[in-house]
């Protein structure tokens, strides 16, 4: 699926200005909020996406977390792959190092960017102007992390209606090219086409198969960071309209690469995050879950993806659980 | 809730081999299964478990990930609490540091033991003799990971039915005090009390209060490692019997410290983890979800604790969420 | 040694914006420099520094960097003791798991603050107002290192005649009591007692017997930020004066702790740091030097205490030598 | 400089055995010696290299610790390059997020494999058989850390008479080719050629030139456990008959790669290392030291490399500093 041509960049500070004011959810949910659009999920959503689980299948959205992963060394703003160590091992235990009877044991740890693998952006991630999400100042994240909008506010929000928009097998192709702008109309096609609803609260996942095509050559190449499928500017006002409680994509990070703006470098995620306060999901694995939707013809389910709750912190890799 | 006499330590190498070919399952899912007693769980119990979601509240059994956390700095094994820095920040971004005209964004990354918070242990966690999980040899966990029985295997098998047995307040304590040891008939007791019952596949979460004991007095004190209420070693044959997938506390380490051995440190974890192939939960918070429990008299609930698959880990630190 | 009175308050605003004015060395190696008082050392210095080497002893400066260290978790500004683990261990190569026939190896990672232990603070460490030395802007130090002033410039800068002052033999005590303020006629003083001259571009080395006193308690105890021994604020114009190239003491932070401002938490550092453009050390072992000395009388050494060239670092750990 | 032809494959186990029994200094300085030929060194040989410098010019051997260095993510052995991070920032400060009035600080942090760059290998870095230096088991070695001889032993031993035999130049080429051996013949020559002995206790440094050329294609290549230039295996005998103190060069592991043996990965390394108990020095930055030795004939300076004393490590990240 290639794009026909370059899109147009017509994405000024004035578009952008304009755009903000649309899309801003600033104080909707009071002047302390600090999760955003996850305040769509209501209870009864929840109960409601409870039973859409029908099979008992259960689709891990996670990519391994190692040395494989999408990062590279010095890569885009010093994100690495994760380094995986041990403190304890079964070696140790084997040659008798422990000194406990009878067996031994194995400890580990990890030193990794909560942005490199299968994540989400949490609402201090990014800044419009010198602004984060409800109008926090973005110089409340400082080196000690994020004093507000940290990503522990959400530790008991991410569970709701799952719904998949399949837009690379909507448009027949095996996976949308770098420069593929997703349009408002690629996302209602799709939607129709599906038969599935987008509504208020639910998390929206959107299959680009740019993943699936780098896991397949075993070559990131400019996976992160560099010229990628992804949202047009236009799905800022889209989402907005439709009160999703989140998005994800299977990219590095969900807007297209190039995209419409010669005026900053990420256009969309300033609209996004800081103005509707949207948490968005990065780097999702959607293969296995993308081919059973495909089956069944039904794209929505139980989802499930909790915020590992490191105080102050502006992300956090996840483990997302689609489960129908 | 005080242990009215110190634990009989009846425990040495005999009863251990005695009770290790009692409760073994090695082969029972073929010679190549790396993930246990996860497999009780069928499909039709995800469905129950997910028809379970009658209120749409969500309970995070999560700490936080910082500082704050139970280790000490050089503690036990070399844990220590998780360290969170950033790799960029609203300061650099309101400072103009950053050169992206009209905002900016902050990154962060973490380096935390998996076994600092909550968490569970992998199957190649806890070594019997020289073996793990399934008769592996322990030298398989060497200073590249666990070649066997890695966490990853895990990533799509932690969804299911969670049955809170709150043995705290079934004794009509506040919490188990450091030393009291669970019994088989605490379990079945409490069970009946709440009127729950523990079947094939679920996921059982016991609560002795301990953690949030040592919340209320803001002192972990030797909550790591120190004297700790817990399970007794007896229990090994009950959750055996039962056909538990997973079994998970509010303590350091699920088992009664100090033990019922003077042979060896965790009796009860080499019996349970490498013979069984329970994966085991540990540092739950469990004091709201209790609170809730005790409310409505409703015990079960849909669980989800999805580990972050990092490649040859042998734990992984958790959100496990409760849905009522 | 205990000080007779609580050192008085003296320092505000106006007092350090006057002495600032006194002791700058702002440009007086051209706008460019990033190296400050390093700059006093001559060729000729360490020619006849070196012939100051005439019993062949070598003495480390270094404390042990391990957890054993002065930072305690989730201590002073996020500072920790260092983390060192393994990458490949002997029992991996015994065991049988890294597959070189005839033997193996073992390889080794650490993880720490680089003001943890014996270190170097480099001139980006400190600022006075939002200026750093040589009058760059402080915000040039930001999450992605220090773009002036880095540690790295000072790689081959750290070799010269090293002075002990032994403040705490001087006064006749085996230490300084916390709080206890050393003045310029201590220094005065020790030196003449010592027959010991400073001199320009001398390394100059202050005991105050403190850390020795906590490795003789086997307790940190308030090292690491609490009350010290240290230097007074009118220090900083004696070191002008001399033209030093570098000061070191024994103590977390050189500076008196409480200090003689009520104005802000280290004034002395900047004067020292920013406006002088002084490399400071800190966490310095003395015990044995300090004996040597005394036995002999003689207080001038070689010193050579390279910095890691961390490129951006505002710091170093480091093994100083002294060599008589 | 190219290699005429690859080097013969003869060293086998059998070779090896005979060689270790030849060049062994096991014992020689007692059963619990933990520091080998850097005992080679005495109080006279330190007076007398300090006397060696002549004009007060310091060279650093180190190259910079960053993310240009020559691991690749994921490369030899999990090696990586630093990863440099910030604890606190000047926009921090610039943003009065640090609450200090009249200024504030900076502090950072390093992750760094211990031998990723500039480095000394400790004796308990390489096994031979499964023993490590003076026979002590390398299961010593365990995931705490080296039991015995640790590099911390070594705080005090790094200071000595420093010999540049520049190989490349005495070949006359700018760089000797990877795969390139030198011989015995080719020390003796360069030593010969330059005027300069080698004599008990001396720090011996070789430069290949490899690192320069890298350097000058701005590519590392294979330089990190590709093929290298570096020493025969012969060497070692060479080595143990001179009673050198240690052994350093510009290449990432002394030894040449490919080796002569198909036996194992690197027979030199397990001579050299635990055999006669030699601290190695690696990634040695030469090229100013080794002009400036060219210019003016004299290849001996005082030479410093002190280790970093990190309990337990099996090597240290160094700049080394010849002062001629």
């Amino acid at each position: 699926m290639h794009p026909s041509a370059p899109l147009k960049p017509y994405v000024d500070a004035e578009v952008m200005e304009d755009t903000a004011r649309k899309v801003s959810n600033w104080n909707r949910w009071g002047p302390d909020d600090e999760i955003g659009t996850l305040n769509f999920v209501t209870p009864q959503d929840i109960v409601r996406a409870s039973a859409l689980v029908r099979h008992g299948k259960t689709f891990s959205l996670a990519l391994p977390f190692d040395q494989n992963g999408p990062q590279n060394a010095g890569g885009w703003g010093m994100r690495f792959n994760p380094i995986h160590t041990m403190l304890a091992t079964g070696s140790d235990a084997a040659t008798g190092q422990q000194g406990h009877k009878g067996g031994g044991y194995a400890d580990d740890m990890v030193s990794m960017p909560l942005q490199c693998g299968t994540q989400w952006d949490g609402l201090g991630h990014v800044f419009y102007g010198d602004k984060m999400w409800n109008g926090y100042d973005a110089k409340l994240v400082d080196s000690l992390g994020a004093a507000k909008n940290g990503i522990e506010h959400t530790k008991s929000s991410m569970v709701g209606r799952g719904v998949l928009l399949d837009i690379a097998r909507y448009k027949g192709a095996d996976y949308l090219a770098p420069g593929y702008g997703i349009s408002n109309d690629d996302l209602d096609g799709c939607a129709r086409a599906q038969g599935v609803e987008v509504r208020r609260g639910d998390f929206l996942i959107c299959r680009t198969g740019f993943m699936e095509q780098c896991l397949a050559e075993a070559d990131w190449g400019g996976y992160a960071g560099g010229a990628s499928p992804g949202m047009r500017f236009e799905t800022a006002e889209w989402l907005h309209a439709r009160e999703v409680a989140a998005i994800a994509t299977d990219t590095w990070g969900c807007e297209v690469i190039p995209n419409e703006s010669n005026y900053t470098f990420q256009p969309w995620h300033m609209m996004v995050i800081p103005m509707m306060g949207i948490t968005m999901g990065e780097i999702f694995y959607l293969e296995e879950l993308a081919k059973d939707c495909a089956a069944d013809g039904v794209y929505e389910f139980l989802f499930v993806a909790p915020t590992l709750p490191i105080t102050g912190a502006v992300g956090s890799p996840i483990n997302p659980q689609a489960v129908k």
